[in-house]
């Protein structure tokens, strides 16, 4: 009888991440200052240790990955490819559906992924404290852990209404030893600045993001990190790809098309960049997967925003960076995939969907907890918010087969479960989960904001 | 390098559950009603179907586990056994420390071991409901869980204030479609005499029993299901001993002792009953195994208890069993390993004890999270606080290693993850958490109000 589990033995675990940027037709636009000049190595020196700048910019396409950072991926990887038979039974799909599920990581998620490695480098260049900031907590926990692998001091700038309402992350990352802080927190000039002229500000990712930056760039001994969008993130997580081409090579099998969520882009990167490689060498045995990339359609960067230079953060303290974007002082509704409400999106994954190379689809709230709970009945799992939409689009592409009689193989990036979103659950059974209507008008006002470049 | 995960293929998972009956010295004392007689086949058939009450009663050594119930074991089985390397290290010590991690199930335990042959059995039967109770949520989880694997509908009475403090198990136990009430409830006679004397009791474990059972005895085509404490259940937690062997012969090692939490004692009896046979042969290879059921002083059973006929539940609606029992009107402290405070054990656990083929150890709550936070530290993983009591007894084993320089294999049963009790870590961290003195006076009282006999 067929194997649902694919597993990889620990020694199959891949040697090397996949650098995309080598097999790009065009050498990506670089981030940019205010002014328009390019940010160079030596600025992000303040933040970043030297090599994960290097890799920032690599156009190598094999990156090692050192031996003490695959030590620790060994904790929780290789990570499951699982053939969703029960779900296709339910759908009653000739489709054949495959999972790759990254919830097996301590923190929950993929994002340990790329935390791992950033802790690694830091140590390695002698740093001793890393900020960072998180919202609803899933790159706080990552950071923490990956922190606390190495012995680095952890600072979490956990946005304050996250901060009050998500408690159980907040006592994850304390559980890994890591400081936590409500931001804005007096912590900061940033946060004091806020706190003095309104003393209950709620807080937001970009304020937080400004309070870590601001930290690392005042002190020596410490770096700051980020859990998507930057070059390097999307090179950690390679690691997804790499293994599930070898997982469906095992079965004799090929994706016909792969689905992930996509916010930052940093989980999306990770398990479709691998393919393009396949892609642009003709497919395997002429098989061109179709990747595509899902978000929600109240945060509809990618299918609707416009690619620009746009500032990474949302007070415009990050250098600008060519992507796709809503404006970055666009606020999204408060769907529950937090992990999904970034006005962006990776400039690699926005280059590639530029270049027609990739796809992008958005789907929206209520949809996704349809598709989730569905998937909670048929193979057990409980998926986080975000890997919901990734199956939601997977659904609709098996009941299309099951109408035209193919045999896809369909491959989902399952990025994490929903142990600490039972609250959204809850919600949406109880049938208190309102869609959004498409935010227009909002978009429109933001995108005129966009930085006017030179 | 040493692997530190042992996987097994699924083609690997055991055929058969082990019944430890067939091994045992003297055969176990049968289950008496209130007036001394032995309950009968028939009298069970009220509230299980009869492939349970044949397995309750069987002493045949091995029981085939049908492949419709290996289907489903396959969506996370085999779990892996994993040699805590890093907490080696950080201990220093010369002692082997391997863990079982039961956690990779969807409801997050091993609690589905048993809760999917249950569902498998009663549908076989013609059952469409089940009932069942749930303190913490854990059990209530994996029944709803597998309630939903074969299409049962599932009743889960969840005592009042856990249902309130607790709402995201409530909303997993929902989303695999289960109906949850807080209980006492107006749903059963006992809920509503009890709830019209007092609108706002808060509910126990005992008063949900009742409520489940009376249910399923009213109901032709409704059963009742249970946790632990009874013979099959502890039988089809065998699952987790036959996996660990396979693994241990895979890396030439075998157990020097074995640690794992016991409250109703069915994690305990999976991982601990499949080596008695090894050790009535004289062990493997020469090497016998110790058995270490570690429990919480305030909840002392098995080192504290009286070995007598008691009843399994609060309020004296069951059979009477032999067991170590504290009384059955013994109330514990409200420790956080809600899954710990059962004032009896198992029989077939009790009666090993009694023979002296097993031992016990009582830890201290501090104690247990303490080790838990060093687990999650050193491995990444945050155990349930059940777990965190296996830990607690094998580090402090391999601390006595490094005393004595010897090169123990320690072997710990790590039966879920802590993601549905951050609060209880956090009231540790914050310094919140208390020990409980040792209740001599609660127990010595309700030791009085043990059950006489004819």
């Amino acid at each position: 009888m067929e194997s649902l589990h694919i597993t990889l033995d620990q020694s199959e675990i891949p040697t090397h991440w996949y650098n995309v940027v080598a097999d790009l037709p065009t050498p990506p636009p670089p981030p940019l200052a205010a002014d328009g000049q390019v940010v160079s190595a030596e600025q992000m020196g303040a933040i970043f240790p030297a090599a994960i700048i290097e890799q920032e910019m690599s156009r190598e396409r094999w990156i090692p990955i050192p031996e003490p950072v695959r030590e620790i991926y060994r904790l929780w990887r290789p990570s499951p490819l699982i053939r969703a038979r029960r779900l296709e039974e339910v759908l009653g799909t000739p489709a054949r559906i495959y999972y790759k599920y990254e919830g097996v990581s301590p923190a929950g998620s993929h994002k340990p992924n790329t935390a791992v490695p950033q802790a690694f480098y830091n140590q390695q260049a002698g740093i001793k404290r890393i900020t960072t900031e998180t919202g609803a907590g899933q790159w706080g926990c990552s950071m923490a852990f990956a922190g606390q692998m190495f012995g680095l001091e952890v600072r979490v700038y956990m946005v304050k209404v996250s901060y009050q309402q998500k408690p159980f992350r907040r006592s994850m990352m304390q559980t890994w030893g890591a400081e936590v802080f409500a931001s804005p927190s007096p912590m900061t000039q940033t946060g004091r600045d806020l706190l003095a002229s309104d003393p209950d500000n709620q807080g937001s990712l970009g304020i937080a993001i400004s309070e870590a930056v601001e930290e690392a760039a005042g002190r020596a001994d410490t770096s700051y990190a980020l859990g998507s969008v930057l070059n390097h993130v999307a090179l950690h997580q390679t690691i997804i790809g790499q293994e599930a081409k070898k997982q469906f090579a095992k079965v004799g099998d090929w994706p016909d098309v792969i689905f992930a969520p996509c916010g930052g882009g940093s989980s999306f990167a990770g398990v479709a960049f691998p393919f393009i490689a396949d892609n642009a060498a003709g497919g395997r045995n002429g098989r061109l997967t179709r990747l595509v990339a899902v978000e929600p359609t109240s945060c509809p960067s990618l299918t609707r925003g416009a690619y620009a230079y746009d500032f990474g953060d949302a007070s415009g303290f990050t250098p600008l960076m060519k992507m796709y974007t809503l404006g970055h002082d666009y606020m999204p509704p408060g769907i529950h995939a937090g992990g999904l409400r970034y006005h962006g999106d990776s400039p690699l994954v926005s280059q590639l969907h530029h270049e027609g190379l990739i796809e992008a689809l958005a789907v929206a709230q209520l949809a996704t907890f349809e598709a989730g709970v569905m998937f909670a009945c048929a193979e057990g799992i409980i998926p986080a918010p975000e890997s919901n939409h990734a199956l939601r689009a997977a659904i609709d592409e098996a009941l299309r087969c099951k109408l035209t009689g193919e045999t896809k193989t369909i491959f989902v990036n399952l990025t994490g479960h929903g142990h600490f979103d039972m609250a959204a659950y809850d919600r949406y059974l109880a049938g208190e989960l309102d869609d959004f209507e498409y935010p227009a008008e909002a978009i429109r006002a933001s995108l005129e904001h966009l930085p006017k470049l030179g």
